[in-house]
Parts: structure tokens; sequence; C-alpha cells
């Protein structure tokens, strides 16, 4: 069952977060970060290898392709705000894009 | 070179796509449509198929996607406005779409 972020979990999980340029929208309770990426091919490739990690935890993003851009928005809709998936999924983001 | 849409051509390839359920944005000289789609996976493998096509003809759509639905929008930015490249990659993603 997943549960919103507590105080203390957005105390650990939040600022290495927002240290790697996710920012958050409060008013949604939800992260968004925009990658930039060399072409297209390597926007949707990143996307296709996070796709496949989304489906295997059955978290999605929200995301918005331009090009070589991707902007994505984190949160979970089960408990209108954050939790541990949204941070698990923003790392695994984060270290597929190198 | 690809070059904005005629009058003729417009009069020619707009209606169809219109009638697909394709929509004109008139300010930006663009065209979007929502697909919706039974499945996260459904969505982003159709966005797979689009991907490599939109690479190969080098013209690359604007898209939005939420689990299983989909927004496009396409406009050619060579040209500030719709040219022929943008109904044919609108024909292709109806057909990928089934």
């Amino acid at each position: 069952m997943t549960e919103k972020l507590s105080d203390t979990g957005r105390k650990t999980m939040l600022p290495p977060l927002l240290a790697a340029g996710w920012t958050l929208d409060d008013a949604r309770d939800a992260i968004s970060k925009t990658y930039k990426f060399d072409s297209f091919v390597s926007a949707f490739g990143w996307m296709t290898q996070v796709a496949i990690w989304a489906e295997k935890w059955n978290h999605h993003p929200e995301w918005n392709n331009v090009y070589n851009s991707v902007t994505v928005t984190l949160t979970t809709h089960d408990v209108e705000g954050l939790s541990s998936l949204d941070a698990k999924l923003a790392r695994k983001m984060d270290q597929l894009a190198g």
C-alpha cells in the first residue's frame, strides 16, 4: 500500500532531489524536472528506459517531450500527493540520465 | 526544403485530419489530437513506433503522456506553421493507432 510521504520522509527524501534539480510544486504536492539531451534519439531512448521501470513499479510519470527536452512531473494520484514511489522513480530517472 | 502549406495544400490536407479528430490551433498554426489507449504499455508502445518514424523523417512531435493518454501537437518550427510533414506524420500516427 502506497502512503503519502510523512514529514520525516519528506525531510529525508526531498532535499537530495531538490539539490539534483527537481522542483517542488506545493499546490499539487508534485515534483518536476526538465532533462535536456543531445538529440531526440537520446531523449526518447532515456524515456524508453524510464518507461520500463515505471511499468515494472506500476508508477507512471506525467511527461512532455519536445525534441531533445523532456519535462517530467511526478506525484501519486492514489494519495493525492508525493509518496516514496515518486522519490524512487525520480532517483531512477536521474541515474538513467547519467 | 520544407515549405509552409499553401492555401491549396490546406484545402486538401486539413479536412481529412479534422474529420479524424485533429483540431487546428489557428494562433500557432498547429494541429493537436489526444489519443487514448488501453494501458500505459499500449500508449508508450505507440509512441515508440511514432518516434522511429519521426526520427526517420526528421520531424518530431511535441507530445505529452499521462498513463494511457497521449496528447500530440504538430507544427513545423522552420516555417513557423503547418507543412506537409505535419500532415504526413499525423496520418502515420492515426495509422499506427489503428
